[in-house]
């Protein structure tokens, strides 16, 4: 079966920003988040994925993600948006693709969220389920860390060849440049040519990127785009020195990652340090980082000049 | 700091049932749940946990599960019923023990359900919030394949000592009887003898309670409570060969939970079989066994008389 997208591939290429959902005390601090995506479109970002894992989409109800996916579309002039869509019940992922729908989004990012530990087939019902529902161009979103679901490479083969999917964002692990090639060029293989590789995992998108990503889904870059923004332009125009290098300028804040349990409250500990979201702007019970925490991310964002 | 409960902890000892939530397309099959219900009455357990895993509550939103807990507590007579309120976001958390407490709920069943991983302190903060908004014990729900979250045995401890916990149900795992033994004396030596200990995995049910448990939360005795409620007997009556027997005899289902991947889609599958629940009672994207699964376990539930 051959995938014949209606969809424009390049539309999932590049800096795929990911911006946090803050919130104030339980509701949705609405302008603090428009703030967010107003940065990122001043930025020049190539698109925006609101509702990603960054962005708390698994904790928020269908109505606040209807809310949110109005106002990325509504403050995102003309950057793409796409609005993650995954959650844990089919009935829930369609009512939240409607919703982006209704927004305005340019696509849907969609992960298959466990309780129960799901089967691929299980996975791949739900990937059907979605795309016969909607003509938006869909992202697989492999993130098994939160996800406890890993995906085979098989099975990105089947995903890919549904109409309608269109991307697939992979994990980031460590591995040499020769891994790097050798596991992209499998994973190319497996999908095509008309479904685009999407690297995540900040500390890995120079080497995704280098070692043939054609986007980089980054979860800090939601938030500070810029440094991002960098390496990325760096491996688009093949200079993959440079992309490295500023990749290892960035070391102490993936060195952050690493020591506070990933991205997700550090990036809300820099956004506070720069003023951008409120103090306590994650969901409960996911809190942020203690103060020490939050003073050591301050000093690595002072002597990076992250702004 | 001393526990001093308010709350009798027998409420928490002998089997607790967990009933299945049948759906019908995507809505709550209601008749078909409070036959359920009934069937656990007539059985004369000790107590029902409502929306448990084995009851899907991870799957059903905060009016769903308000209806769920309304119907157990109307159906159940004067058996006390407990009712599952995790959630990813402690504000519906919240929503949950407060839809318990007016369904006229006797306990609450807290598992830390995590998307982004949790922390201990998080994890400890969670159930502070809950004990601290009602009266109602709660019982301490570790299910690390499900949750993604490892409880430590300090951990138990602090939780332990929150007023308001009533029991900590811990996960089965394969161990020899010395093992048990050693594994439930740290556990007690860790909580106090204020606090129950509940077993769960229904294949270490005898094991659990004869190295001390003293309740056991059943999956499976939720469709067929009768041969689980013979081997809790049997280890209440301190005849251990007995209850070691029983379970032995249940060999063949156990397992079926080996071969598919759990207990829930088992326990659907017995439900269909014995005309208890519509086919497709399960929330897309967890779905029915395939049809050979389901004729083995039909052939399971024959041999071994299960009604």
């Amino acid at each position: 079966m051959t995938n014949t997208p209606a969809h424009d591939p390049s539309l999932f290429t590049g800096l795929s920003a990911f911006p946090l959902t803050p919130l104030k005390g339980e509701s949705l601090d609405e302008d603090a988040f428009v703030g967010l995506i107003e940065r990122l479109v001043l930025a020049g970002v190539d698109s925006i994925t609101a509702l990603g894992s960054t962005g708390s989409y698994a904790y928020l109800n269908t109505d606040e993600r209807a809310r949110v996916a109005q106002l990325s579309v509504e403050s995102a002039l003309d950057i793409p948006v796409f609005i993650g869509v995954g959650a844990l019940r089919t009935r829930d992922v369609l009512i939240n693709v409607a919703s982006a729908e209704t927004a305005g989004a340019q696509g849907l990012l969609l992960a298959p969220v466990s309780y129960q530990p799901l089967t691929d087939d299980e996975v791949f019902e739900l990937f059907r389920a979605v795309t016969e529902s909607t003509d938006l161009p869909v992202v697989v979103y492999d993130n098994p860390g939160t996800t406890h679901f890993t995906f085979s490479t098989e099975l990105y083969s089947r995903l890919a060849a549904l109409p309608g999917v269109a991307s697939i964002k992979i994990p980031g692990t460590p591995a040499s440049p020769a891994g790097w090639d050798e596991r992209i060029g499998e994973i190319r293989a497996a999908i095509g040519s008309e479904v685009t590789i999407g690297i995540s995992g900040d500390a890995y998108g120079a080497e995704g990127l280098v070692a043939g990503c054609d986007a980089w889904y980054t979860a800090v870059g939601g938030t500070i785009p810029e440094p991002l923004l960098e390496i990325t332009r760096a491996a688009e125009l093949g200079n993959a020195d440079l992309a490295r290098e500023l990749s290892a300028e960035l070391q102490p804040l993936w060195d952050l990652f690493t020591e506070f349990g990933g991205s997700l409250r550090v990036s809300a500990a820099i956004a506070e340090h720069l003023g951008l979201v409120a103090v306590g702007s994650l969901p409960l019970p996911v809190s942020d980082l203690d103060a020490a925490a939050k003073r050591k991310v301050a000093e690595v964002a002072e002597s990076l000049d992250l702004a």
